[in-house]
Formats: structure tokens, C-alpha cells, sequence
């Protein structure tokens, strides 16, 4: 029998639909699951596909069903799972076979994973993949951490089956060790940033200027024809278009207004504060979703504080609409410019070389965040890697008039109540970033007043205190 | 020779500050430092203090010198000295001993170094401290996490040291372990929000009204009469109002707008982003820090952007002069009860019982942020424990007035170009807790469409998705 060309291993949704999206590609997969039943019932599933699929009852067969040097994906729940698999199955590797490690990977245990790893072990890749069960199945982005030796042995199944954008693959190694699983980490930190920033102008369109849910889906579909055409405004336009069948109401009316999260979010805003690089609008995002979980306490809130602005409703006419589209722009482009700072930074950091320009290139599809948006920005990388997003020329000029309609969206909805954290957050990091004469010279004053930390001069070089006794 | 009450190790300003203060209040205090001839000096320019002094040239002669059993204050730099000291102390120490660790320790470590004491050594506590030299020498606050046993050992000690307000002692026992280092830690994270925001009102007094340091202080004068009375208001006025030499300048207008951080503040934010709670206005403050710092890339983007808002100036009113007082202190408001859910949460989570009056109340003089607004917080959470600052009727009748004033200051900057980070955050915040319909079940919809993560209904309980495939 011939030998399979990659082994997987979970066969849980997403395990499932890479496997299948392998076969469809034409490479042979041998599959593992710990309750065998379902690794057969995934082979009887499989139809046409099943002369491609290689079922194996133990990790042993599987091992032996895949031609060395083996690589295998490990597509099992994050965390522990991830160490006891690589504990089973290192017995039957030799040290050539790579371990592929497909979860949702906090970059820290992959780096230690690999660290932890012997002479004569298999070698490990950590491998983020983004783009849902749809993704899997049809075509996700893949962002590679590992060496070149390894990717060069997996690069033609992962560029087969990834995303294409125009015809170029999703797929690309982005560095070692842990690079991929912070690319990807950083990817769901933006993602949170820009759900956010959306729902924030769906709660304008809705409460500043009451319209309901279908007019509101009306305007992110004309959206998703200019400039801000990307999934997630698609998907949103979908889902204020779809009815309720219980009650025929707009969906999104009876969905209760509590948002879930599984941490990668807050991971992105973790790691950014170790790194001491700002992403204001990811941890407004991350707290967006927190407070709204608070669904008792905002009752009690809003009951406490009543209609604070009664009456005050925005005006609504084409202009603001506008301003509304471009403000949105204005702010994803200040949100992804801190992201990519934020994985410029580690990359740094830990000696990475993360290419942003292809990191922006392998999430134009695939990915939850797919958009043009992104051809934009691996444009403006490209010949600047390293330098903040908001210094790109092509940039810049869409920031000068972006940033004018962003300032009237967060002014308005601040005069209506209306909150616009992530927002407000990428408007205020613009405009404390192009700031030449900041206000920090006041707290450099006030921590040399009470601790005598000193100051830089304007002036002249080295460190000074203030004549602060004189006036004490 | 009589025996000391208490031990201190580590000579350093902030150590030898302490030494003095415990001994003006009639404690002996044994003394050591690595460095010998460190140890004779304090002694020698102790003056009259000499007598309650006991120098020490080894530990061994230090632990013979204080009375059993033994509290001994660590004061050395956080982190690996402390690991080394204890292991150089524990030998002549004693099970019933106390070993104090009053650096600015990250609470983990607090954690870590208590359960890795056995049975038969000594405890261990950790000591919060702040009011920096000043505070050290004439009375800081002091944040005590330990069991109440050892605190009732130097209680006696730590009440006559710290700072009073009214006759109250600002030290006080917070919880066991971690409990006294996490609050320090959140301690400045609010600092870094309170510091913060008076620097963006600051920047737009200075840049949105044209007004000088000498007439921008005056302000801060008078608000220092005010609600707003506090320390950080006063030096705020001072520094303002101070000339440099060398230029005749004001000493701000010659200060380097780059803010140093020694890392507390990043803390604050890291334990607010994994208890899950939001901090926006810590996190913006940091954020703002670390963006002062890129001087050089602040001066590239102010000339890619020019001065996008040219001309465009604020009415310098009395209006707005006071919608900035009531917009800076409903900032603070919304600031500080972000500061005590982290709190709170954190000793849900550690089972601490953290007590939030009394953690106000030893804050209202010796440390940083000591003002006459912390009473009003005490006085909040008498009674309401538990629950957030927002929803306590005090600040209720504050922030239903303070908010719309707050608004104001955050609409007018956004339009003039002007950055206020923590402002918008704690608006953002306030607006967005108070929201009993929030924008969250457009999250949720799109979550469910891309990733089938399921929803809640407002109208029925269980888990639920949506009708996507119709509009798909």
C-alpha cells in the first residue's frame, strides 16, 4: 500500500476538514483520532476522497502509514492535550519526522515545546490557522513557525491547500519557533479590533440615528464595494439582513447582546503590554467584550443613570454616512498599524524577522480579517518593512481625510452616548503618534517632582532635575 | 544592649528613609547592608536617631540583635536580590520569624516566595509602600499582605510610621500573600491614569487655548481648591509654575516629552487583561507613555501629516475652563472604579477578601495618588462592597453631571486634533457600562456566522445559531 504523504491527528471539526481538504488536493492523509470509531466514521464520511485517506487505529500505524520524513499535524485542543500527544507519539518518530502543532497555540508553550524537544527528537512547527471550519475545509491562512528544512518538506501540501488571493498561496513560514502561533495570535487580536469598530458604528447607525437593522445591512453591502470590502463587513451586512424564523424579527434583535471570547484577544493585548507597544484599540476591543458579558451590572447601570441624553439623536444625512465609511477606514487602518507594530516588535524582540509585507499577503484570504484592505497594506510594506503603517505615503494621504471623519464619528457619538471605545482608541493613538510636542514633559515633571526620577532636556543632553524646591 | 523591635536590610534611599522614619517614632530599628561601610554611615549621619539605631555587619549579628520573633524589612532592589537575601537570611532566622519584603514586587513572585518557605521557616510578607522618599521618611502607605498573625507582630510599628489623615493610619492588612504587592501594583496603574489625564488636560490648555505654563498652573491651582484637590493637582500646579534656570523658561517648556516607566503600570495592565476586566484608561496610559518615547518617529510622522487642523482653536472660556474641571474628575471617577474591579476581581479570583473602603481609605495620604477624593471613595464602598464605583450613589449624582462635561472635553479635542487617551477611555467606559442594550449581539452574529460559536436569546434561554444560510 502506498505510503501517505502527511499524517493528522484529531479528527474534531477543524482536524477533520484540513484532512479532507488535503485529499481533495491530492495528497494521500493518514488520520488518527483517540476514539477510534470516529477516525473510521470519518472514513466512511469521506466518499470520493477515501482512496486518499489512510484510517489508523494506533499512533503506531499511523507512524508507519506515512512516508519519513513524516510530518504530522496535531490538530487537538490547546493546551495539555497538545503535550500528551507529543509525548505518545514521539516513540514511534525518528528524528527527521516533524510535528506540526495546527492548534491555537499560545506562542510561549510552542517556543518551550521546541525548546524541550532533544538532539535526536522529531523536530516541531508551530503553525496558526485562521479561517474557521470553512477555512479548513476550503482554503485557510496559514502562518508557519518553524525552520526552512521543515517548511520545505510541508510547503507543497500547505501552499495546495491553503487560501488563494489572485492565485498566490495563504501560506507562507514567517520565522521559527513560536512565529507562527504570535502571527496568529496578533491576527484575532486585530480581528477583535475591527468586530469591534464595526459593531461600534452598527450601535451609531442604530441608536444615533435609529435606523433598523435591514437599512443599517443596506449600508455595510454598499460598504463592501469600496474601499472597506473585506469578509467582515460582508458577514455583517448578512447578518443584519437575516429574519428570525421563531419570530420574524431581524435576527440580530433577539441575539442577546453578550460577547463571548476564547482569549486569543486578550493574549494579543498580553503580549503587546510585555513588549511595551501600544494596541489601545485590541485592549478596548477585549474590554468591549468584557463589559458587555456584565449584562446584570448594565442594567443596573442604566437604571441608575437613566436616558442621560434624552431626545439627542445625530443627524442623518448623506455626509455623515460618508463620514461614518471613511471614519471606519481611518480607525482599522490606526488599529492594524498598532497589530502589525505589535508582531514588528516581537519579531525583534525575539529575533524572529517576521516579513510583514508577507504576513499582510497570506491574510488577503482565508482569514477571518480577509479584505483588500490588506493587498493595500502588503503594498505599503513592501521596501518599508519596520516602519509603523501610518508613516506609508499611501497611507498617509488616506489618513489626512480619513482621520477628518473619524474625529466627527467620535466627537458625535461622544456628544450622543454613544460609545465608541476602539474607535476612539485608534483616533487618539493617530493623533498622539503625529504629535510632535507631546504632554509627557508634564509627567516627567511630576515623577521627578515626587521621586526624583530626572528628565531629558530639550536643550541640551544628559539628566536633570527640576527647581521644583524653589516652589514647593 | 537592648534588643531592636525590627530588622531592616537594604540602605538605599528608600531603605535608609524607613530606617530613620522607624526610629524617629521610637522603635529600635537593627540596620544591615551588603556593603559594610554603607551600614557605618547611616549611623554616623543618624544624629540624634544614633541611639535607636543598632548597625550590623552581618546578618547573623542582625538576627541576634532583634527581639524574637524577628520582623525583618527587606528594602533591596525587586526581583532576584530578594530570592538571594531570603536564602542568606533564613539561616539564622527562626519559624516564628518575619521576613518583610516592602519592594515593589510583582505579586506572583509574593506568591511564589511564600509557598516555597517550609514548616519550620520563617513567614513571610509582602509590603506595599508608597509616597516615595518623602513618604518613606515622614510617613508612606503601607499595604500589607500577610496572615494576622504576623501583621498583628508589626502592626504597632507600621501604624506609627505611616502616613495619617486625620489621625487615621494609612497601613492597614489587605488579604494574605499577593495582596499587599497587587494592590501597590494597581496603585500605579491608577497613578499612571491620574498622571495621564491631567497631562491631556494640560495639552489642551496649552494647545487648544494657547494659554502658558504660568497660567495653565494657575488653574490647577484653583481646581486644587476644588473636588479635584490632590497631591498630583498640587505638583501639578508647582511644576507649572516653576522657571527654569539656565533659560528663564518654564522648567516644563525645556522638559523632553518623553515619559519614562518603570513597568508597574504595564503590570496593572497585564493582571487586569487576564482576570479579564477592563483597565482601558490604565492601559491608554501606558499606551501614552510609550508613545511619548518615540521622539523620532513622532517627528516624522508630524511632518508626513503636517498640521492637519491648522487655525483650529478652542472658545477659551469659563465654560469650557470648568467642563474641563468637571470632565477631568468624572474621568477620574470612571479611571478608579476601573482600578478597584481590578481589585476586586483579583481577589475574587486569589481569595484575598480584599477590603475596598480600607484599601481607599490607607491611600488618602502618603502615596501618590493621596486625595481628598479617596475619602469620598472610602465612604462610597462603606457598604457596597463588591460593587463597582459607577453604580455607588455618591458617584451616580457625580458622573450623571461630570459626564456631560467629560463629553464636552473629549468631543471638542477630538476635533482639534488633540489626544486624550485616558479621557476617552474612561468616557468610553462609562458609556458602555451604562448601556443596557449594547452592540454586542452583532459580535455574537458574526462570531456564530464565521465560526458557529452559538448565541443567547433575549427571549429564550439555551444556545442557539443563526439563520445564516438563507443569506449566505
Amino acid at each position: 500500500m502506498q505510503q501517505a504523504d502527511i499524517g493528522l491527528i484529531g479528527l474534531g471539526v477543524m482536524g477533520a476538514n484540513l484532512a479532507l481538504n488535503i485529499a481533495e488536493n491530492g495528497y494521500r492523509v493518514a488520520v488518527f483520532n483517540r476514539t477510534v470509531a470516529k477516525t473510521h466514521q470519518f472514513y466512511e464520511d469521506a466518499g470520493d476522497l477515501k482512496d486518499k485517506i489512510v484510517p489508523c487505529e494506533t499512533l503506531e500505524d499511523l507512524a508507519k502509514n506515512i512516508r519519513a520524513p513524516r510530518p504530522i499535524i496535531l490538530m487537538v485542543k490547546a493546551g495539555e492535550a497538545v503535550d500528551e500527544q507529543i509525548a505518545a507519539l514521539k516513540p514511534f518518530l525518528a528524528k527527521d519526522d516533524i510535528i506540526i502543532d495546527a492548534g491555537n497555540a499560545n506562542f510561549h508553550d510552542t517556543v518551550r515545546r521546541l525548546a524541550a524537544l532533544g538532539p535526536n527528537d522529531p523536530t516541531f512547527v508551530g503553525m496558526g490557522v485562521s479561517g474557521g471550519e470553512e477555512g479548513a475545509r476550503h482554503g485557510p491562512s496559514i502562518m508557519v513557525g518553524g525552520t526552512p528544512e521543515s517548511y520545505a518538506r510541508i510547503e507543497p501540501v500547505l501552499t495546495a491547500i491553503s487560501a488563494k488571493y489572485k492565485g498566490e498561496s495563504c501560506s507562507a513560514l514567517l520565522g521559527p519557533d513560536g512565529a507562527g502561533h504570535f502571527v496568529k495570535t496578533i491576527h484575532n487580536g486585530i480581528e477583535y479590533a475591527d468586530m469591534q469598530m464595526i459593531a461600534e458604528v452598527y450601535g451609531i447607525l442604530r441608536d444615533g440615528l435609529g435606523l433598523a437593522p435591514d437599512a443599517i445591512g443596506r449600508i455595510f453591502e454598499k460598504w463592501n464595494e469600496g474601499p472597506l470590502n473585506s469578509y467582515l463587513i460582508e458577514i455583517t451586512a448578512k447578518v443584519l439582513a437575516a429574519t428570525d424564523k421563531d419570530t420574524g424579527k431581524p435576527a440580530v434583535d433577539v441575539i442577546l447582546d453578550s460577547a463571548g471570547q476564547k482569549g486569543t484577544g486578550r493574549w494579543a493585548a498580553i503580549e503587546a503590554q510585555m513588549l511595551g507597544i501600544p494596541a489601545t484599540a485590541i485592549e478596548a476591543a477585549v474590554a468591549a467584550r468584557s463589559i458587555s458579558s456584565l449584562v446584570g451590572e448594565r442594567k443596573l447601570a442604566a437604571d441608575a443613570y437613566g436616558d442621560l441624553l434624552a431626545g439627542r439623536k445625530l443627524v442623518h444625512d448623506a455626509a455623515f454616512i460618508d463620514a461614518l465609511e471613511d471614519g471606519l477606514l481611518a480607525g482599522k487602518i490606526a488599529a492594524y498599524a498598532q497589530g502589525f507594530e505589535v508582531m514588528a516588535g516581537a519579531s525583534k524582540e525575539n529575533g524572529w524577522n517576521v516579513p510583514l509585507a508577507t504576513t499582510a499577503r497570506i491574510w488577503r484570504a482565508g482569514c477571518i480579517i480577509r479584505s483588500q484592505f490588506l493587498d493595500e497594506i502588503a503594498a505599503a510594506f513592501e521596501g518599508s518593512e519596520g516602519k509603523n503603517l501610518l508613516l506609508a505615503p499611501a497611507f498617509v494621504e488616506r489618513m489626512k481625510t480619513g482621520s477628518a471623519s473619524l474625529r466627527k464619528v467620535v466627537a458625535e457619538a461622544a456628544l450622543a452616548g454613544l460609545p465608541t471605545p476602539a474607535l476612539s482608541a485608534a483616533l487618539n493613538y493617530f493623533d498622539g503618534y503625529r504629535q510632535q510636542r507631546g504632554t509627557a514633559n508634564v509627567i516627567q515633571a511630576q515623577r521627578d517632582f515626587f521621586g526624583a526620577h530626572g528628565f531629558k532636556r530639550l536643550d541640551q543632553d544628559g539628566d536633570f532635575h527640576g527647581p521644583w524646591s524653589d516652589v514647593d
